[in-house]
Parts: C-alpha cells; sequence; structure tokens
C-alpha cells in the first residue's frame, strides 16, 4: 500500500491528508504545534463536502520517526523553504514524488535542491480553507489541485514522468479531491499567480478584505490592471493566457464572500508574507524574459518594505526564493 | 502702501506673512481655530532666520471684514479649495495678483475660476515648517518661493504679466524671504513634484518617515524609480528637466533630518490630503500629453483607497482638481 507523508498539518494539508486518511490511504502526518492535541483528540474537518472526524492518525514531531513515503504532500508555507534539508531527505527512496503545494511560481526550487529534479511536482491548489483550532479545520469552498510535473525555471530540464503522477491522482480522486494533471504546470502557476499577486499584495498593502477592494472605484480598476499585467507577463513569458480569463477573475471575485487572503492573515498574525515565492519569483521571470512589469515591481518593493517594518517588529526570515540575484 | 491678505495662518502662511509683518508690510491675516489666541498674544515665529513675536497683528475671521488687498497669499490646502468662491471675491480689485502657495500641479485653477485669469500666479514653496500651537509657527529649514505667472493647463493661456508680480518680490525680498520669479511655473512645479510625488505619497501608503524609506534598498529603488517616472514624465510634457536632478533629489533626502511629509501628517491626524493636486493633476497632464507614468497612477490609486477608507473613518471632502474627468 502506497505510503503518503503530509508535511504541514494546517488549512491545507490538513485537508486533502485528511480526506485521504478518511478514504483508507496510509497517511503519516508531521505536525508541531497541533501534535499532542491530535494524539489525544483526532483530526477533524468541517468541510461542505460534509464534517468528518478521524480519531486516530499517524502523527508524528520529527520526520526520523517516519516511514519513508512514496508521495509527500508539501504542504508547509514557502516561508519555511529554509528547513526542507532537515525535513525531506530520510522520507524519500527511488520512487518518491514530493508534490509542492505551495503559492507562487518555482516554489518546487527548494525541494528539487534537496530530492533532485525526478522527484518533484508541483501542485496547484484552489482552495479556501482555514485551520480554526488545534486539528481543527474549516473548508469553505473550492478544492481542486491541478498537479503537473516540475522542470525547472524555463520548462525546460528533466522532471518527473506524468506516468509517476497517475496512481497519485487516483488516490486522491478515490479520496473525493478534484485532482486533475497537467503537461504545463507553469502555466498553472500563472492562471493562479493571476488571483494572488493583485489581491494577495493589496489586502496587505491597503489593509483590507477583498470585497472592499472590489467595490472602490480606483482599487477596482488598479486590481484589473494588476491582473492584466501579470497575464501579459505570463504570455510574454511565453504561457499564453486567453483575455478573457481577466474578467473572469474579476467575476469570481465580485462573487466571493468578503475573504481574507493568506497573506492578510499572516501579515496580521506577524508571520512571514510569501513576497518572494508570488512576488519576487514571478519578476525574476518577467526579468528572465526581458518583460517589463511595473506595477508588480511596485507591490514587491512596497511589501518588501512592509514585511521588513511592520508594527511588531518581528523578525523573521527571508522567504525561500529559488537561488540566485533579487530582481533589479 | 501696498497691502497683503493671507488667507490661512499655519505653518506656510503664517511663516511668509509673519515675515512680512515683521518687515513693516500691511497684512492682514484671515483665520479659523486661532484667531481669538492671536488677537490676544499675536503670533509667534520661531526661526532659523531668529525668532520674533508679533504682539499686535491684523488678525479677521470673516473676508467680509477685511480690506481689498494688493496681494493675496493662499496658503490654504488644496483640499480647501472649494471654498475660494466665498472667500476670495470681496478681497480683489482690478490689480489684485492671488499667488497661490499650494502643493501639486494646476492648482491655480480653483481661483483662476473664480478671480479670472489676469489675478493668478503661482508660488512654489521649498519650505520646512510646522505650526506647533496657536499662533505659533516653527520654521525648520529652506524658505524658498519660486513664483510665476500661471497661465492655464498648457501653460498658453492668458496670464498676469511678470510686472505684476516684481513689487511682490521685493517687497518680499525685503522682509528677508528668497523670493525669485520665473516664467516658467508648471516647469518648478514639475521640479518640486520630483520630491512630492515620491516622498509624500510612500509615507502614507508605508506608514513611514523618509528616513525609513531611504535607508531600507526596496523602498529607497522605488522611490528613485517614482523620481525618475516623474522626471520622464515632465519631460513628456515640455518641461525638460537635466536627469542629474534625480541624483539630487535622492542627495538631499539622504541629508534632510528624519522628516513626516506633510501628507502624512494630515492622513494621520484625519484630515484630508492633497492626492488630486499632487497626483490626480500631474496623471491629467500626463493623460493629456499621451504619456505612460504606471507608478504615478498605483500610487493615485492606492492613496485614494486609503484616504476613504482610513481608520478613523473621517469623511472627507474629495480634494479640488481641476474641473473635468478623473484620470481614466
Amino acid at each position: 500500500m502506497k505510503k503518503f507523508a503530509v508535511i504541514g498539518t494546517g488549512a491545507l494539508g490538513g485537508f486533502y491528508g485528511g480526506l485521504l486518511a478518511r478514504a483508507g490511504s496510509d497517511v503519516h502526518f508531521l505536525m508541531r504545534s497541533d501534535a499532542e492535541y491530535v494524539k489525544k483528540h483526532g483530526l477533524r474537518v468541517d468541510s461542505k463536502l460534509g464534517d468528518f472526524h478521524l480519531p486516530h492518525v499517524n502523527v508524528y514531531t520529527n520526520v526520523n520517526d517516519m516511514p519513508k513515503c512514496d508521495c509527500i504532500l508539501l504542504a508547509l508555507k514557502s516561508t519555511q523553504n529554509h528547513a526542507l534539508p532537515d525535513l525531506l531527505p530520510s522520507l524519500v527512496h527511488n520512487e518518491s514524488v514530493v508534490i509542492v503545494l505551495q503559492n507562487g511560481l518555482h516554489v518546487e526550487q527548494a525541494a528539487r535542491a534537496v530530492v533532485g529534479p525526478g522527484h518533484v511536482a508541483g501542485g496547484c491548489c484552489f482552495l479556501c480553507s482555514n485551520k480554526i483550532g488545534p486539528g481543527h479545520i474549516r473548508h469553505l469552498d473550492y478544492g481542486k489541485i491541478l498537479m503537473g510535473p516540475y522542470r525547472g525555471l524555463d520548462d525546460t530540464e528533466s522532471g518527473p514522468a506524468m506516468e509517476q503522477l497517475a496512481w497519485i491522482q487516483l488516490e486522491m480522486v478515490a479520496a473525493g479531491i478534484d485532482c486533475q494533471t497537467t503537461e504545463s504546470l507553469p502555466l498553472a502557476r500563472w492562471r493562479k499567480l493571476m488571483w494572488n499577486i493583485p489581491f494577495n499584495g493589496l489586502s496587505v498593502i491597503l489593509n483590507s478584505s477583498t470585497d472592499r477592494i472590489m467595490k472602490f472605484p480606483d482599487s477596482r480598476a488598479l486590481a484589473e490592471s494588476i491582473i492584466r499585467e501579470v497575464r501579459q507577463t505570463a504570455c510574454d513569458c511565453g504561457h499564453a493566457i486567453e483575455l478573457e480569463f481577466v474578467q473572469r477573475i474579476m467575476d469570481n471575485t465580485d462573487e466571493m464572500v468578503p475573504y481574507d487572503s493568506s497573506m492578510r492573515l499572516d501579515f496580521l498574525a506577524g508571520r512571514p508574507i510569501e513576497v518572494e515565492s508570488i512576488y519576487g519569483n514571478a519578476l525574476r521571470a518577467a526579468e528572465r524574459a526581458n518583460v517589463q512589469s511595473p506595477i508588480m515591481r511596485v507591490m514587491y518593493q512596497q511589501l518588501k518594505f512592509m514585511a521588513e517594518h511592520r508594527s511588531n517588529l518581528q523578525l523573521h526570515r527571508n522567504s525561500f526564493g529559488f537561488p540566485g540575484q533579487p530582481p533589479t
């Protein structure tokens, strides 16, 4: 029986890992603060797909106690990727695949540097979910994973074969997860950035939920300008996205319930924010393609300043970009 | 003897008006909250040019009590320009000149609409000064006024002749004010915008004094990008500014003491901020010249949102732009 590891059992890892465990998959959860609670009380998921409670789950606080796994679901924030050299090596065998379920672009670089190019795929998650207590996840909406092999900065290097992802997809679908595969992971990443880049950043810079941003004419126009710029950047980087997708993002965001982006929640809670994986890596991709993305650059610079100077002054590590220079 | 009116006796009007009165000019001050205090205790100016106290000044709370004046120094914030139809008409005669000492671009439009094109000039003030109590001004640094006829949106309409400004300049210089005249008021305005646009806006958006903005690499790079964009916009609008001026602004700002911009002070105090006169009017000028100014536009949109949604939720009037459409 195939083994899954879930690294980071929060809103995302707890939800997908919980669904797999409920369906009978062999799932091993790495936890920190919630470990003792979940050992005693189990994992609880409130979901529009149906609430459930798993009284007994495999909980670990140390990767060295975990078995080698066939699929490792990486569900930490990308700002924690500096820890991967301590987390991944003992979990992988020759056929293991690490699925990087993080926001941003080229977030797979960190895992790839640790376990090698043949073992790393990416998963774009379209999920609204929160952790509302120890071992307690609330799934609000959506849930799709679009999964594909990761093939480096220009999508031409070696990566896992699509066939290596087939059994993972099957097991996820059997667990009730809307999991699809794609040969073009970068395209999926850029399509997701068309929401993340405008709304994560503006929600921090303007200290606002998405509905207020959409309601006020100037911020609404700004959001749309950013969406257009991200699309143009993606197209110029070789990932064609249809023009109509701009309007679809605006429409979808209009229809959302008032929503605090994950970046805003992180910022308000004094946690690191994913500036490098979302903005820095997108800008560096634009630079490699000689594309101008002036609004993305302004947002990157503003967010870097705000992360460094937020009022609680909590020190935080720089989030992990991929090795190389910061955008100039 | 020529008569001066000072409309708005704050950090700016109190300083220049006070210097004129000290030198023996006939100055008439319109005040609001400070009127009773100044009638009793006079006007006090602490200045690096020498502290002084004027025990008896001509104080008014109603323009209808004031004499017609030869020179009206308009020292209100541009966000108060909606009041000009009530303030100016009774003060002017056939030869009066209104000197608009406000921040931004085309801030003269409001006065021009009230008193007619032949009566309005602009004065670019390079002044660090605060009001620190009722009738009490602290002059920190600088103080130059660069004064010139206002000739409409494209600088080609009729305006006052330079000769009408000569006596005002003479009287100011006699009072110890570094007052110079220029035939190209728009050029002076744009040169000043090269500081105001980056630092007023960023100090509000990033909630920071200028020294922290200059110190952190990303915000410093952003400030320099904005300065370059404002210069390019000015050049493309027909007002050539030398490239070296970019570096001079960076150097001057590095050398400043930690400084809260007037816009940040206004924002923190819940007062209206001069988004339209500084950003809106500059963007509209760029649009008339078919110039792209992407960073200025982002800042305009962010500031409009922040002014509307600041936490104290104080309602405020829209600041006065010139008549016409908002930038698209």
